[in-house]
């Protein structure tokens, strides 16, 4: 009890960036861990994960976070311990139930727990705030390359760098929003192996993390192309990404973030030129799995609107992802295509 | 000789249209036709095509054109007879060598030989009426349902029903050109099996073609989906379908084409809805082959450039078959994708 009592901590997601997350709080001693497995949990709760990482070592094994779940606890209903900080790594995808928002809520404690989200896109602490009006949601921009390879086998080939700050426009106070960052960052970076920053500025953050996801990962999902194809191909770049990343700019300035001169012309430059990187969202839709394109795409075409600024490219870029995750939601059953009352086009 | 003889008539492309065509001409008697034939020569030399038609009946074999060849013939070169006409039915992809132009020539006699290019798009007929300004070069929008099924099988199972007539701003006179449509019409329809009428306005009808395929086709072929699912997603339609069509709809105004009031609309519901219609660039993109992007969406795009009118949603198109034509050369070993010299992304 008191001083030494380590912060309890749940991890929902133990995909690379959440696996790498416990490994951290863990091996800094500051906090007692709680994963959420799913698809990996036979395989974790038997061997513990293995890992090759860039920052903590190669060759890693057995590793297990103090507790293993196979599904988020409800803590009131079980009268559990209060967790201080939830940390969310799972894919966001509003469109589809459970949201993640239905996948967290049984472990908040309402006016206690903290919650971390270290996930990608626009307005994605809009459900949780609004649900959860006193208790702090932070913003994690990961740049993590981390990646599971196979079930309970983490490959970190990418510096675990985050700038981790408060979401703006919250009803809690910005000075215990700013605390409960900066204590989440000391008890992450306890490990003395990684890069976690305070982020002073998370608006800007997420607009500029927008301007490679909303462009490069959607052009690779509709076209299953990577990145250095985009590049040598030119046509792709022109037509396509820097369109798409002008409009992220003019629309970040519309609601007042300016993001810096040339910032595309940058992040165009951005990837490795001698593999063929596929992001993301790439990725999934290779994979047939679901996509994130509400927070990636939706958001800031929907901002757009509401500030009156066109988004021509975003829109139609918008469209094919809806499309795609359409037919994705066909192939898992979650839509069958028939002719609905009232269909227009009927 | 004289006005017994048959006209003397070249058709480059033997899938389902120029098939159909061969038929139709032979069997009306007043033709004679000689057929290329290149995938499918050893079949059609072997065994004829067989043919199941709506409009001449099933159970066709064994049909032979007058005269089967391989290749182009070099009419000058060789010394042979002129044609009076030169159908084309190949698909038109100016982006990839030899295009049209280069295909056809050899077997164009300057001040002779009519070329009737059965074959969507617009501006296609620009390289023949350059290269060949003494010859009248005629439109024709085909509307049949003819496709060859495997090496000289042929289903055709919807109407041969072609609007011909000669495109527009030919150095050659309007008489003349108007007369060489009719007078091909008359060979072709003395079958007595086919409607085909004359075109008093090819610009209007080409415009109007356009808004389904620049729209349908171009969403099929990057989404992988049948007009059937677009219409009961709603979304497809709402998203990227309909604008698509809107911009058509608005550069051919702004080039002097009034499309009819609600063609948007008829055009949505034009497909059947009981089975998974795709259509044809949706089917060559799924099967590998080259699309017909040009000439169905870049030069409207560059018209709405010359007229200063918007084209964003067609602008997007256009750069995703850019993509998915560049990935279609590299499979077919027609771009190695490098960082060449002086790329501004390298």
């Amino acid at each position: 009890m008191g001083s030494i009592e380590k912060s309890k901590i749940l991890i929902v997601g133990t995909g690379g960036v959440g696996t790498m997350a416990a490994y951290a709080l863990e091996t800094g001693g500051k906090a007692e861990v709680t994963a959420i497995c799913r698809s990996n949990y036979d395989a974790v709760t038997k061997n513990g994960f293995s890992i090759d990482s860039l920052e903590h070592g190669n060759g890693i094994t057995g590793f297990k976070p103090s507790h293993i779940l196979n599904a988020v606890p409800k803590v009131a209903e079980e009268k559990l311990e209060p967790f201080e900080y939830l940390v969310v790594t799972t894919k966001n995808v509003p469109d589809v139930s459970p949201n993640v928002l239905d996948i967290i809520s049984p472990a908040i404690t309402p006016g206690v727990t903290t919650v971390v989200m270290l996930q990608n896109g626009l307005n994605i602490e809009k459900p949780i705030t609004k649900a959860f009006p006193d208790n702090v949601v932070l913003s994690g921009i990961s740049f993590i390359g981390a990646t599971e390879t196979s079930h309970g086998v983490i490959r970190h080939d990418d510096n675990d760098s985050v700038k981790l700050g408060p979401f703006p426009d919250q009803a809690v106070s910005p000075e215990r929003a700013e605390q409960a960052a900066k204590r989440f960052i000391d008890l992450y970076t306890a490990c003395g192996k990684v890069e976690w920053a305070f982020d002073e500025d998370v608006k800007f953050t997420r607009w500029r993390k927008l301007v490679y996801n909303s462009s490069f990962n959607s052009v690779a999902a509709i076209l299953g192309m990577d990145t250095a194809r985009m590049r040598m191909s030119q046509i792709v770049i022109d037509d396509l990404v820097r369109p798409a990343m002008k409009e992220i700019i003019t629309i970040a300035k519309a609601v007042g973030v300016d993001l810096p001169e040339g910032i595309d012309d940058k992040l165009i430059r951005t990837d490795p030129t001698d593999t063929a990187f596929v992001p993301s969202m790439g990725q999934d839709a290779a994979k047939g799995n679901y996509i994130e394109m509400e927070n990636i795409i939706g958001e800031p075409v929907r901002e757009a609107e509401k500030a009156g600024v066109p988004a021509p490219t975003l829109r139609t870029i918008y469209g094919f992802l809806r499309g795609l995750q359409l037919k994705t939601k066909e192939k898992k059953g979650l839509w069958q295509p028939k002719f609905e009352e009232g269909n227009p086009y009927a």
